[in-house]
């Protein structure tokens, strides 16, 4: 795993921000369908700059520009524009979470208007777009990464800042248990905690506010769960569904969806879990997670996906039982690979 | 909330435990169906002992003597006996993480039999039944209190016995999103970490270990949640329940339902979750929760249980409909009890 950003970089980063006249156009930008750590750590960063005295700070992403039901009333919401309200050709542009320019959808032209483009992320396969690059694999959250650039631009940590981070800290992490959890995630969660932030009201906001419909909406679809033998090594896998008419018949939206692998992937017979959203009539977007024995991005590669070791993905078509034979089919080849003495 | 422990009584357990010989007879006892802060605290602590030299240390809890599944491999496991096997006259027993002497189920006697007997609990309903007393109800888990004593008695932390605290603190937090998570409690697990424990590989046991046939069991008993409102405030209450012959269709034992009422609370519209498992063909044990606006522990107590405001249990009779309109008429009692100007 490579290191962190070189002092080199901090030294570009703070100079690109410092450098800045009060009235410049500052654009800030996360990637596509924004998660905790997209989100907090952009609106965490756009306070922040404010407290700087910058005035003209916008925030947007590209796609639909609504804010998931979970993350809404975030400190810094206020700074949100939709993409097609975005300054075309900012002064600067900083970009949050984002691995490559490709994540920033419509508005990655704005790399190229721009006076400057800073990239915060800490994504092992950043591609380094910006001119300047503060990427920091180790980083269990780009909110660390956010955290520590405007501690070096002489910010004072305050509760709305804070709020904003630990959102982003604690959804990254999945609530402290993910291996990236150091004691450094610990010690930052301590200082946003002591600013007087309530965890337990966040942490009711952010993971307690499922609709009743989706409530029965999965246990209809872990009802229907199916456990797999993976035929090279005996490794399970669990895998289950859910249709767009599940969705009308319990009245919920798609995005009620993204918390469902976390229902499946607790099954302790299973390394590697898988959930089939369909997303029209012939196509699924297909989820897939690991514990760590199986490398499921290999899986999501061969099938035209893309991830990482422990968290996947790919679109799928047809029916969904052939779907789930052809993940079996590629983790049995991911297993295959995974034996030592192969490259 | 009452303060914590004075230096009188920091003072008092350290004499306890100095004073005793290497080769005292010390009984470790903590509450009945011990979950992961009362058995981490417990095998934590025993493990101390060890590292000071003494040599017959022990631990036990009352009833069946089976460790839930998710807490075994426990580092100090080797230091469990049955209840039926526990010194019937120790030099010091030491109770944890129980509120009262009937916690302690067979082994109560213990308090009377033993040369000395001390209590560390978090509980604020803790009714200092030892010689010395180390409660504080500010305390987010009674192993933030075994911490600062085996600090305060010189033991250096390492990682068997970190890993015990370390599942003791995450489980009693919810992981680190109840309201107590202060501050403290991340430097602690800060602390933790760092003696090298694989905060990834714990959590996945303790968190991420559902049999196949509990989460189809799940599925089913999610599947038949209801939704009410209660009528006094308006407030939603979201219930289900699982009978003893879902357990048996689904092959799955009682205790794979402690997780249940978790994927239930999750529900938007409801301040209060219901679970009700069937024990006997005519008897349930009724978990309830709130996320704050109503005190559960009223209504349990006013059904023959006990508990907190946030979680609060009782044993029911009868039909499961008829048992949820009580708790329902119970709630709304509640409700117009807590309003401004009522003692």
């Amino acid at each position: 795993m490579s290191a962190g950003p070189a002092e080199a970089d901090w030294a570009a980063a703070l100079a690109a921000v410092r450098g800045i006249p009060a009235d410049a156009r500052i654009l800030l930008v996360c990637h596509v369908n924004p998660d905790g750590d997209a989100l907090g750590s952009m609106l965490g960063f756009g306070l922040g700059l404010r407290r700087l005295g910058l005035r003209r700070v916008r925030a947007t992403f590209p796609g639909p520009p609504e804010v998931p039901e979970t993350l809404r009333g975030l400190p810094g919401e206020e700074l949100l524009v939709p993409a097609t309200d975005a300054d075309p050709d900012p002064n600067l542009v900083v970009c949050f979470d984002a691995a490559s320019e490709s994540r920033l959808g419509e508005l990655v032209d704005r790399l190229v208007t721009a006076d400057i483009a800073l990239v915060l992320d800490h994504h092992a396969s950043n591609t380094r777009f910006g001119a300047v690059n503060l990427v920091d694999p180790r980083a269990a959250a780009t909110s660390v990464i956010v955290d520590e650039l405007l501690t070096r631009l002489g910010v004072p940590l305050d509760a709305e800042i804070a709020e904003c981070l630990y959102v982003a800290l604690s959804t990254d992490t999945g609530s402290f248990r993910f291996e990236a959890t150091t004691p450094a995630v610990h010690r930052l969660a301590a200082r946003l905690i002591a600013t007087g932030i309530r965890p337990g009201e966040i942490s009711r906001r952010i993971y307690d506010t499922r609709p009743f419909g989706a409530v029965r909406l999965f246990g209809e679809v872990l009802g229907r769960a199916r456990l797999e033998p993976a035929a090279a090594a005996g490794r399970g896998m669990v895998w289950t569904y859910a249709t767009l008419d599940d969705l009308v018949r319990h009245g919920q939206r798609p995005c009620v969806l993204e918390a469902l692998i976390d229902s499946v992937r607790c099954t302790a017979e299973a390394d590697v879990s898988c959930v089939a959203k369909q997303t029209s009539r012939d196509e699924w977007a297909v989820s897939l997670r690991s514990k760590g024995a199986v490398d499921v991005s290999r899986v999501a590669v061969a099938l035209g996906g893309g991830g990482h070791r422990f968290a996947a993905g790919f679109t799928g078509r047809g029916a969904v039982e052939q779907m789930v034979d052809g993940v079996r089919a590629e983790l049995d080849a991911a297993l295959l690979d995974s034996e030592p003495g192969r490259p």
